[in-house]
């Protein structure tokens, strides 16, 4: 898990090279001129995380209506939806759950432009669309999903800003900025910090995350690496929907990672953090929206504290919002490596894990 | 909360009635004419949870993709998504809001047909829609919502099978089903089980629900309500992303409720109930796909003894798969208020929960 980790910079290097970048705007090319009316994508586990990354970016860059479809309503329950005005997306790493291919089959007979976002471009996933793009992250040891959680982000971001320019090709400032990930990856990755705030957490009953915006799905990706690798029970919320309720579990004893950014959606999460500080939950920040921690804690960065400071922060390169999905959760896979080992898991071989899951 | 929980068979036949029925046959044939090609819903917290379940309902029974939107797309980074062949629905007992009320305005005023589903029709919510159906649950005095989101299941499914009719009627099969449910929701409550059950969760670190299709959306609100009332933390997945990882969570001392119904949704909870058990886990089953528990526990109601026998089951009237989310929550409503009193916890006064949250 380790060895995945460390080679997401070089993922993001070679998903920019053109052996992997013109393919990917070759099919956003294709779609594009094809107008969707709305996207809607199918994916479970990690992937759907990255899916409902992909769901905001298609909203707010694109101005398409996105959604995760449910794969059961088609596989179980005979549901065949007019698909014909829709771009349907499968996000898969194996690219070999039976349901996923079902739906991807079913959207393609229906007339819907079908795109598979895979690890491996000759699975059944690839087989059952019209368009697949090849995340390239290599052969992946762990059952735990990390570097094909961060190619298939990367992939999905490419592909929808090449959609929005119409042809595939990105703008001077855009390609700018992909091609200084594999750097800022590299260098999120020498923090120290995650490693070092396991042990903070050897004895946490469970745990909550939270984001909004681009962070949102970050936070439910933190939370389902916890669970997998720790056994330790995650459970993640939007900003918004954590105030209309599951605040009440919130208290010193539960411990809250809040991924907090720099635009929008790290502003909205202001309130948030002042309600979790009001109930005096201990939180640790991810992002570059919070620069530094309380006094005494591990994380502190520099002396500006931030109002409420949270009780430990794990300070990010300031990038554009929709760019921070793809640096934020490098420290939080870190953090849930290390608290496995802490918590004397074997992080390689989880109980119950399977790379390949046949649901349908 | 018990009183709320009481009213429910009421409220069901009060939406029954022609005053309320009537309406609902209307909005449904107004969109009917539209022919939209695709439905949006968007919802908070527990009406978040309605909203699934009519998404399932719109896939399934109208044929229709069907999302649920992310309000911050729209109220936080501006998204302007094209809705023009749009029906987006709005969930929320109170109406009031904001960021649902502000989606609503600028897909109304981007072409869409809007639907406002609350129990407030002077709300913000319903002045921002196009039209609006009123759920009629009347005051709910406890904070944890219970009879405005059986209210709400009813009514989107009205409104759907309305939609589906054409001109809002429903066929006579249709309302001889829905015009049983009082009588069946009464028999549900009348059931001692579920609060005998409560002390065997009082030392419970954790908890997680699942089921699949239709089922699904009652494992999130199952878990919110256990959340909310008794700040147990509870996990819900759906039975095939368990599958895909966190079952690894699941051992001897995290319970597990299982919704397993009677149609395809409750044949593939098969696996995961195998599954589970293969684990040790202890399960209670909630549904009529379930008719007995093992022996000796609370909940045995035969001797049919399924395989593999959950440790304690609550067996409910045999209904068609659709129709059972409307009386599935109603023990899982009794089972989270007798743990909450078990646990010294008062569910009409929770911690950090209010009725309306204000959030954008």
């Amino acid at each position: 898990m380790a060895a995945d980790i460390a080679e997401q910079p070089a993922g993001y290097a070679r998903l920019r090279q053109p052996a992997y970048a013109d393919p990917i705007a070759a099919v956003a090319a294709v779609v594009a001129r094809r107008r969707p009316r709305h996207v809607v994508f199918t994916a479970r586990g990690t992937s759907d995380h990255a899916a409902l990354y992909a769901a905001y970016l298609t909203e707010i860059r694109l101005g398409l209506p996105a959604g995760l479809a449910s794969p059961s309503a088609v596989t179980l329950f005979g549901a065949r939806p007019d698909l014909r005005d829709a771009l349907v997306v499968g996000v898969s790493q194996s690219g070999g759950s039976p349901d996923l291919a079902e739906v991807l089959r079913v959207a393609r007979a229906g007339g819907a432009t079908t795109v598979a976002v895979t690890n491996q471009p000759d699975s059944p996933l690839a087989e059952a669309a019209e368009l697949t793009i090849d995340i390239a992250a290599g052969h992946e040891r762990a059952v735990a999903a990390t570097k094909t959680y961060t190619a298939q982000l990367l992939a999905l971001l490419m592909l929808i800003e090449g959609i929005r320019a119409g042809d595939g090709s990105l703008p001077a400032d855009e390609r700018a900025a992909l091609d200084a990930l594999p750097e800022l990856a590299e260098r999120v990755l020498a923090d120290p910090v995650p490693t070092e705030l396991a042990p903070r957490y050897r004895f946490a009953a469970q745990l909550v995350t939270t984001g909004r915006g681009y962070a949102y799905p970050t936070a439910r990706e933190i939370a389902l690496k916890l669970m997998e690798t720790s056994y330790l029970p995650a459970l993640a919320f939007s900003g918004a929907d954590l105030l209309h309720g599951p605040l009440a579990m919130a208290d010193p004893d539960v411990p809250v990672i809040a991924v907090v950014g720099t635009g929008p959606g790290g502003s909205a999460m202001r309130e948030v953090l002042r309600r979790l500080a009001e109930r005096r939950a201990d939180v640790l920040t991810i992002g570059a929206g919070v620069t530094s921690a309380g006094t005494g804690s591990a994380g502190t960065a520099s002396g500006d504290v931030t109002d409420p400071a949270p009780a430990a922060a794990i300070v990010l390169p300031r990038v554009d919002e929709r760019y921070a999905p793809l640096l934020d959760i490098l420290p939080a896979q870190r953090l849930a490596l290390a608290l496995a080992v802490a918590r004397g898991e074997d992080p390689d071989a989880p109980r119950g894990l399977a790379k390949v899951t046949a649901t349908r």
